[in-house]
């Protein structure tokens, strides 16, 4: 099979650091273009835009979209509208009801529609989803506390409306518990913490229910110093499990039994191919159904300013 | 074909005004039983709650779940888990993950779950979708604006977190346009308006668009006195079409074209009787999103507290 003629929207940091790499590890893709308002890519043509891109290379086969959230839908409608294949980075879009929309025309047109989540890529992952298989489930905590000045410096989108706020990491870990554990975990509570000059929360407690009353307790943070914390615990009839780091490291009873090196973007370019070929969709909202979930029932409280 | 042995949960004012007359003028039911936690129907097998409920009348089919949103997810997976058909009504819970939860247990039951919307049965509804097609729309106008205090008294859930505020005779609206304009509706921009003692909204302004840019945009308000105003307009290229009171009539260019008494809730048990005997699902989540959508991404401001 020849190689699939992918281009990518979006050329800013995770492009950069994380899907160029990938690509030209990947036989299975030949990166053919870029449309990026303000960037080019030296060695590819370079457009300011997807609609100037399709039309003067209509070889194009997919898409892989690395904008911001906020203008995906529009970038991502067109695309399909022009018969192409579509990725999308996470979350897969800046509201619920665009998503769907997207579900819609890409089943219309039979294309391939990937919504990513690269955390689920994450090297401890399956093994602690497989894991867990057949033990009884008590009680989960997921901690996830990081600086937001040492992983989102002067990202100010994050802060307005729409941006997510901690839950832009949060919902990493909203997309791995909603892989490992029993489905559905439904909200019971939450609680935002929305800084004084900002719209969006800077810290988050969730309490989620899954079946049979499994109760799974989310604390976000962005103002955490010194040590990060990305971290899910889970308590079993037969042994605990942490995954730790983003879900690459996996302890059993506090012995190390998974860790391995990042390949979380590799995984996806792997597992969009095939979709690709057999015209397939690959979109789990759980996770971000979860994170409007938040912001519709959760209760706020106003917090001291955010001051980068 | 015998009538469905149906039993009602959640005897309040909606069950007794609404589902209890439709119920008794269709032949396809039989009301076997009601589950109340302080209400018993009289010359009907009343209990206090679902469980109680079926074990002593195993023989019912299919329950129809006129409790609060808040509740209604532990009763609907719990009917669904005893093999009983579903009738939720609006909005379908209190959080869109747990639909989803419920969606995948009545697939995988192979029963009959319907969300149910009741202003899209409203008597000019159809009627407008009809008008519609063919025809090029420009703009849309959602005007939705009651008194509180005149339909809501009391009703002290409406104002804490989850109680969706004025969303919840908002969706009411959004339930409708979702049925008769072209989808999908996205969110551009929402402004929400909370009283400084109160958790959700008291009005709300959302900007949506639709398919080729289409402008719509919807004006929840709950401070109106004096006239009340349910409308949506719609402007083509080929009329002017006004949809008022709810839905129930209709105006095209200014003459009345529809209007008719009200069969809003024995329109939904015409509708899912065959839903149950089919064991299909009717779940439409396009509104409900859109009100998470206008949750999520909506930028809010503190107004005057409310006092009843």
């Amino acid at each position: 099979m020849s190689p699939i003629k992918l281009a990518i929207v979006g050329l800013g940091k995770i492009a950069r650091d994380q899907h160029l790499p990938s690509l030209a590890a990947n036989p299975n893709y030949q990166l053919v273009a870029v449309a990026s308002p303000n960037n080019k890519l030296e060695g590819t043509p370079s457009y300011p835009n997807i609609e100037t891109m399709l039309r003067e290379q209509p070889e194009i086969e997919a898409v892989s979209l690395c904008c911001t959230p906020q203008v995906r839908y529009e970038i991502a409608n067109y695309a399909l509208e022009q018969n192409k294949h579509v990725m999308l980075e996470k979350p897969p879009g800046a509201t619920l009801n665009e998503v769907a929309g997207l579900m819609d025309l890409a089943q219309q047109r039979r294309l391939a529609l990937f919504a990513t989540w690269h955390s689920r890529e994450a090297a401890a992952v399956e093994p602690a989803r497989d894991w867990l298989v057949g033990r009884k489930i008590r009680k989960v905590q997921v901690t996830w506390k990081e600086d937001v000045r040492v992983w989102h410096p002067g990202q100010a989108w994050i802060w307005k409306a729409g941006g997510l706020g901690v839950f832009d990491p949060g919902i990493n870990a909203l997309s791995i518990i909603t892989r490992i554990l029993p489905q559905p975990l439904v909200l019971k509570d939450a609680e935002l913490h929305v800084p004084s000059n900002c719209e969006t929360p800077i810290a988050a407690e969730l309490t989620l229910q899954g079946p049979g009353g499994l109760p799974v307790r989310a604390e976000f943070d962005f103002r955490q110093t010194g040590p990060q914390s990305w971290d899910i615990d889970i308590e079993t009839d037969d042994g605990h499990l942490l995954l730790s780091k983003g879900g690459s490291v996996m302890h059993v009873d506090g012995k190390q039994t998974v860790s391995a090196p990042d390949r979380e973007y590799a995984n996806l370019y792997a597992r969009f191919a095939p979709l690709v070929r057999e015209r397939r969709m690959d979109v789990d909202l759980a996770a971000f159904r979860l994170v409007a979930d938040a912001f519709m029932c959760g209760r706020r409280s106003v917090v001291d300013p955010f001051i980068e």
